[in-house]
């Protein structure tokens, strides 16, 4: 079976590395497009703390979750371990104890279920402060153990890499999709076919222009986010938590290497506008140092722009689009990509390869009602 | 007569321009240190609306902006046009009408010793907005007519070149100051002695490192300042005049090129850490956002860093040092340093050449008693 | 009369500011877009030494360049007077007395009909070592004395802002070019139409994708170049002249800032591929220490690139689109952008507006025979 | 015992962490000054190829080599996995199968001794190419199986990191050394004693002033190397072995992230002059093409630059400093320092510590007879 699969994100990365270990003949390409939402994303692995009511996107992000330290083993034993990941917990930050006990029961609600989870712990602003110093002197935190981070770039490129060893193709090039009396065809790239039975599109935030030729829109589209790098120059934040403010939507992460991220806007209608803007930067800044001021005289690293995939709703479109056969769409996943990304893309190349699947895609389908 | 100019800023550029008009026997050199001021600051000339209650100070920087259309007419006689100069006016803002009316008050005071100020206007919101559109919509402004702006790299290089062109020897180096029984003997440069009758130190910030060996310490330090540069595409900022909020001591300007420049920490005690740091990024572009929402959805573009030269008041350092015969220093401008720095530049060049002064420099002594 | 001009390049800047000129309804329409050749280009203006033996053409580059001092007069009287212009001279270099005596041979056959060449002399290598230092200790040169260097951006730039001031809308944008009934409608842009009586396509490499509306190809293809920046310190470079070596198509140029460009490649079938490699920075350094070894030791600064738009022969494409009423091009100026790029873009204005031509653009039709 | 470790590159980092398993109470001081030769240095572990004929010298580098899996395991048993580590092997080329034969000669001398050098192979082009695709068709080459690359700043801050976790204290500043009655005393940090029973100066080229303080010049002087970051886009580079050309002195090796670098020149007596200079980037660049012309078309992604430490002679200096008691110094190891620096650590820190030593550091002394 031949398999194409577009885009080398972490979603197209792992559908090929999955691809690859069931043992299919996989071509994976990549247009190369500035603004990638892998390049730019955070990486907080820690979907058991969202406060999403929807039970198919929960079970989704937390089966995601469980599934990452098998991958990571997976990977290590292709002698890949320069991934940035790391288990090193998470903070729900709250305003009051009430508040901290709320966050307590909801994890603990999911806890019997998800119990990758890890050791929940209610952390006064003393104890949350040794963990992560430069938060607020009157921050108090739940503490996930169980929480991780992941650089996106590093993963992706390392599920490349064991993809393309165990016989993937992994070409650069703007593939266009084609299609022939409701099938696939396959895909030209620089004018060239390349025959497959199936194509799973991981083109993010620019799949509804990559499955035009299938005559179908499914309203996706680019959410801009900007990223704040802030270096702490000697300072160790190897085992620094990912920090989750309560309400605001902005989070905090730290790297192996003294640097801590801030993030992010989500800007719905900026297009695929490549830009660092003032008033994107400054509310990065002002929400990370609201809630760690420690962060004041670090260095301004860089700001990293992403454009997010955002389906009609908030779960994923994943699966088979109806009308042509041997098409398939893995896309959507918002903000939480590098959380979702490689479960994802393990399941499209399952569904691509016509295999059995853990999760019913149906609430995923690309053409669902809403 | 043999006169050696240290540090190529404005003031010293300055300084080996009007002293090669002069007929001197010049060389000026350079260490190219990271973080000059005048590579970093804004350029706003427009003395005459400071709150600065200090005569001699007030005469100074309005004689140097007096001093300005006939060096930049100079300049291009010589075929110097590209300096960034542009006598586009300056809107000081104002909260009510009240505080509009005391600053027209302040600047009609000082309009018959410095009719160089041009016309002075009172402008309603709207006709703020006209002349600089990004501003928010409830701001009222006084007009300063003969306010302008200048780019500090621009019109220090092209003082350079004229300069050399008069012949001027310019040079790179990191020269070291060597006096002997109380004369300057001149400074070396890489371990070579160029003897020197007078040494001009326009060394800004770095000044009291560089006359150690004079053996007195003036107490010039360095302040840091961040200073933010937006894009705004294709718009046409040729003719925007700068912006002088009341309070705050924060400021704008306008380049040719579609730019906006905001700016900027006063940072005391930074010493030289030539960093962006969060805080002082979120503190700049906060404030230019409160003055002006309408730069939200620009382009930011990099930030630059300056160490402004500090003396222990707000005064200047300008003139001989006592005890070291042939020893000038032009330094301490602060945040004045494009205003004043021609000017302050040529008349450290005629005290330097024993040449009459148009001011008198005592208040300027570089060991005044304060 | 309503012209849209699509692209802000040096042709559609140009275009613009004489059509504003000559008082029509003018929009300017810019995408932005990454490669532009007029962002790159290196700007000497020296057509009366090329060795293109095509009447046509050379006639068009002569009358550009002639045309260019009044043209720059016009922008200073606009206040725009930072153009990077600088009429700094060109040295043609020769390895032996011999082919320096042919060069100047072929410069006086064309003296007496373009005498804006200035003076024409023979240089032997000391002495042209003494207008452009870094040259090597061998090279003879004959000096053309009239030869200019301009700043592709700059000069863009402030055709833009007057044209703006001249009434000119001038707005950021990606045009879709509108066709109906065999004549243009005009332009949209983000889904809007804008209508014109004429439309320009000043769209450089881009052009057959713009006019694709319209049902024909024209031709033009993107020709890579890559052009280093090379900083030396503190040297005055304001007066060395342009470097033309007698046969490899590279060539140097100095700017006022202490800078020298070296350039360029030229990279057919690299497609729109923004990028700089090993062998285009090697080659274009290679050439400039062979001619120039005194560079050995400056600064590099940058490497940019640009897309040359490229007709399938030397000449332009200027004219009327046959089949298309009201639709123009002006493009495939080659390396040669920006000496005739102002040139062009007034005859294009004028062309659209039926107004009468100074040259026969017969040649230069889009769709010449070959 | 007191132990304060002078440079946080990778001698540095490697001597605290070493003091701080063996229990010492250690402080690392680092003033993180540009062009760290840690920082640029290429990483290539294969000194049993060196063509250096100094036994003393051998033996140390190969000894560091031989360390080196141990102290990667070590890290990786702290969660340090991120090293750009990798057993990668090296091509050694060869113009012949005679000097194939040489090399293989010189290798298998010394295999014997220094087992970790792995199989040893001799290639033909063809085979060369499999490992080094971008190799020149004719390259035949003998394969180091045991040779490894490493990344230095990863490694130096995993180091650091796990030094600190082990209760150094890591601090940023620029360290004076203080001395007096014949012994250290200490550095002084921000006008601040610090008190100490050792001082290791790990402080690179930067020794001689560090040292001063103590009376002495040990002649360590500053050679820069400019090296090149090639980008392959998508291509895994994870597995290409180092590259050693025969006689240049240049080389290239591969990193995971599709990234080859091609060092590096050695510029004496350029001093702390941190610049890309056209010579030194064309001398990297024409040779890497010479001997990979596949990396023609790759994408130029930066050139870091390095000042590498050079003592009188080829030896490390490494040891007590006569005429201060408590003063050691690590430094001196030129083009070695990714090879030999964890080792070199390791031996300062056990010679500061007054602990045994498994290696004689007499013709490493730092005041050593040439």
């Amino acid at each position: 079976m031949r398999l194409i699969v577009v885009g080398a994100g972490i979603v197209g990365s792992a559908c090929a590395y999955a691809a690859s270990v069931l043992g299919a003949d996989v071509t994976l390409i990549d247009a190369n497009r500035t603004g990638r939402a892998t390049s730019a994303g955070a990486g907080i692995i820690s979907p058991w703390s969202a406060r999403i009511d929807d039970a198919a996107y929960t079970n989704l992000a937390c089966s995601a979750a469980r599934a990452y330290p098998a991958l990571v083993a997976g990977l290590a034993g292709e002698g890949e371990t320069a991934l940035g990941y790391r288990q090193a917990g998470a903070l729900m930050l709250a305003d009051s104890t009430q508040q901290q006990e709320e966050i307590n029961q909801r994890l603990l609600a999911r806890q019997a279920e998800w119990p990758e989870m890890g050791d929940i712990s209610l952390l006064d602003p003393g104890q949350a402060r040794e963990l992560f110093p430069p938060l607020r002197p009157d921050a108090r935190a739940v503490h996930i153990g169980g929480a991780a981070r992941v650089d996106g770039r590093l993963i992706s490129a390392a599920l490349r890499r064991v993809a393309g060893r165990n016989g993937a193709t992994v070409i650069p090039g703007d593939a266009q999709l084609r299609c022939a009396h409701g099938a696939v065809e396959g895909v030209t790239v620089a004018g060239e076919l390349l025959e497959a039975d199936a194509v799973v599109a991981a083109t993010g935030a620019w799949t509804d222009a990559f499955i035009e030729p299938a005559g179908l829109t499914l309203g996706v589209t680019a959410q801009r986010g900007q990223i704040v790098h802030i270096g702490l120059g000697l300072t160790d934040t190897s085992r620094w938590p990912a920090i989750l403010p309560s309400d605001t939507g902005h989070y905090m992460l730290a790297f192996d290497d003294s640097r801590v991220v801030a993030g992010a806007t989500r800007e719905t209608g900026a297009g695929f506008d490549y830009r660092v803007t003032p008033s994107g930067l400054a509310e990065v800044l002002n929400q990370a140092l609201a809630v760690a001021p420690g962060l004041a005289d670090g260095t301004y690293l860089e700001t990293r722009i992403g454009f997010r995939p955002m389906g009609p709703d908030i779960r994923p479109l994943l699966g088979a689009v109806p009308g042509t056969d041997g098409l398939f769409v893995a896309t959507g996943l918002g903000a939480s990509g590098l959380t979702m990304g490689p479960y994802a893309g393990q399941l499209a190349a399952r569904a691509a390869l016509g295999l059995s699947l853990p999760v019913d895609l149906g609430p995923f389908s690309p053409v669902r009602e809403q």
